[in-house]
């Protein structure tokens, strides 16, 4: 089952329904049930000890598991996280991460799936999440 | 086991620590294993269809659930999220959140627990976390 | 919401939709959106140290919820668990264990909620799980 | 890193330590943070509907998480799940199930990881777990 999307189409598309998140992420690579996303980590993204937030961890995750979501059932910007269980594992370096996503079931409502988060420097994943994300009907 | 802060002091600590958040959380309340805390929301936070972000309801699970934390076990700022599992129920109202944290097990290398997030006007829960705190052998 | 069947009703058809698990549930109490359900440990159950074993927990946790969901939903053989996250948060003691069973939101397709297991003579739980059960269009 | 255990050791350990589970288990494969595990299914593992139930699939990933940290640290019978995030994707087929455990973090005190269950006959996994174990000090 091939992506509905490019990487481009999924960047312009996440600008236009999210631009309050403009500039934050970057789809590196989309493929069948697969994506890999980088986020530009901020001064507003650190925390104490000089590593990354888990809020920041969070939502690189939840966007990567939309944007692979995305990729294969076509544009559906109400496409929403019904739950996620996440395990920070590892301190990340001070700048950008990257998060692999893959989708594990596409349903007819339901997405499931797993994305590992990456720190350059860092030995090993960062975080570990799994996502459930719901998708409306009307598709 | 009596709370070793009082709101304000929690509400000056975290201001401290995390002057990047300042102003988007208010300490409601704090007793025994028990944080109730409020997330100021912007439009920054809000999602298509008029709601808040998932991270937005995870990053108030977070604090809520680090504010209780710290109550029980003084200052400590290098504690740090090593899981949660959050689950999405209801659609939030574009307004401020609150969360109800609650310690299940305050042990001296962990602090377990679950936080309840509720829409002012949303009949029922919004979100609901479980998560685990590292607590640093220094203390 | 009144709950649809009485404590001996869900004994009766718990035995007859589950006859392999005869016995080792006892329904100690429903109410609206709640069930408190205790498990009979046996050898079978047991682990290295005198404890009781994560997979008896787990299925005390599952065999809980369904139990609360059927209440409010009526006979439903066919719900079936999606997801499931548990905390093992201190040793229980090696003798039965007691459950509560709490929806947090009932929708028409999806129950949400969490559990908390005790072990009497353990001060606090002995584990916490959120789970969420799917339940068959044909209601 | 190599594992300190063979598949033969493992097997002979854990009939040992877990004498009440003898024969449900075979172990596979083990190679460097990876097991393999099958787990045996019978009538008493049958749910109705004609599939595996929900509490064999959670302690068959519960185990192989088990065998691959043993194998990786060596014999350690106390170490014990802390926490488990499972999501139930497909309907099993009433048969054997097999289950890849992989480590992503082998630290002092914690492993973390993930199991993913496949059903033979059914198309992509029927259910995905992460596990955290904790190790005693005392290695």
């Amino acid at each position: 089952m091939q992506p509905l999307m490019t990487e481009t189409e999924l960047a312009t598309y996440l600008d236009e329904v999210f631009p309050e998140m403009k500039g934050k992420f970057v789809i590196e690579e989309v493929s069948p049930m697969f994506a890999r996303v980088r986020r530009r980590v901020t001064p507003d993204d650190l925390r104490p000890g000089g590593t990354v937030s888990g809020p920041t961890m969070f939502s690189l995750a939840d966007c990567a598991f939309y944007a692979v979501t995305l990729a294969m059932i076509g544009r559906q910007a109400l496409a929403v996280t019904t739950s996620c269980a996440i395990n920070f594992m590892r301190k990340p370096e001070p700048r950008d991460l990257t998060c692999e996503a893959r989708i594990l079931k596409l349903g007819r409502a339901l997405a499931v799936g797993d994305c590992t988060i990456f720190s350059p420097g860092v030995e090993g994943p960062v975080a570990h999440a799994t996502l459930t994300y719901s998708i409306p009907p009307a598709r």
